[in-house]
């Protein structure tokens, strides 16, 4: 989706006060007097404050997808998949802090009907490493654990970056990307030998 | 604290309300509107909606730490505590789940000195999941990982749970617990003996 440049600042300034104040507590006047407007000049470029939430959304969602289905789909082991998906994930997570908060924290304000959408592609995305679980399981490189709990497990707790990393923090995101990838390889592997 | 029954039910209203829309989105006057009561008639039992709010999160910190913190101080391996601490956190969120889910995800509407508070009461609760790690690594039970990371990739799973748990799905809440403490038992036990 090509944006204007007005379109993006409003997302973007949407996007700031979403993170700090909640979907629900931020007001179009708001997003209009980060931006040094006037709240009915924003109505030019969004159909209301739901729809910048979708679009908030649904471009976080298609951004995990684009990064993560290819490495997926790969022909490579459980365990060698399983880590670039993790670093992809954690890559997306902390590069785009703010809209992947918006997106893990906020959705839930969307619509009904734009709900079930996300919903569902969020449960495609989960399926996506219950899968590479699962095929791991199949050639004996993983333990065989239920592959949705496990696939939660791993998500959740990536997720979780979301809310406590530091750009400037000691710890680099690909580090903390790694570790949790040797955690959770090391939970999965029935090989001693380290992933 | 004891509570009157009038205050135990609208904090009960409130906590629902609070899950279900957020905190911002929910006004005293929907409280009331639940239990058919007009909405200045609650300000003879609370202060404030972010004193409702107070309550019911400072009460989950509570019951969070009165379940875990005595198990992290028993006398036994890393492995055996870990084990019992994520049974406990567990029984937390699944048995208490609108009041977990509000304390995960509305505290950050406390007024700053409160949310101060609250920031250090969870720091101390990670501290327990983090000092046992570093107990067993000390023993040589556990694999030398980052302590911290490990028990954050740990909470936030275990959290998660709050969002999709349902009472009446196939797997019950200590099947559960006890596929998670698996997953980290064996992320993070040295020996291949299973914990």
């Amino acid at each position: 989706m090509v944006e204007s440049p007005r379109r993006q600042q409003i997302e973007d300034a949407a996007s700031a006060l979403f993170r700090e104040r909640g979907y629900a507590a931020t007001s179009v006047r708001d997003i209009a007097q980060a931006l040094n407007l006037q709240g009915g000049s924003l109505y030019a470029h969004m159909a209301s404050k739901e729809d910048v939430l979708w679009s908030i959304v649904s471009r976080a969602a298609d951004r995990f997808n684009a990064e993560v289905a290819p490495l997926a789909a790969e022909q490579a082991s459980g365990s060698i998949r399983l880590r670039k998906m993790i670093r992809a994930h954690v890559e997306v997570v902390t590069s785009d802090q703010k809209n992947a908060a918006v997106f893990l924290h906020e959705w839930r304000f969307l619509s009904q009907e734009r709900r079930d959408q996300m919903a569902a592609r969020r449960d495609a995305y989960e399926a996506l490493f219950r899968r590479v679980i699962d095929e791991g399981i199949g050639t004996g490189d993983f333990e065989a654990v239920d592959s949705r709990l496990t696939a939660m497990a791993i998500l959740s707790s990536l997720n979780g970056i979301a809310t406590w990393y530091r750009p400037a923090g000691a710890l680099g995101a690909r580090d903390i990307a790694d570790q949790y990838a040797d955690l959770f390889l090391r939970a999965l592997t029935t090989a001693r030998i380290r992933p």
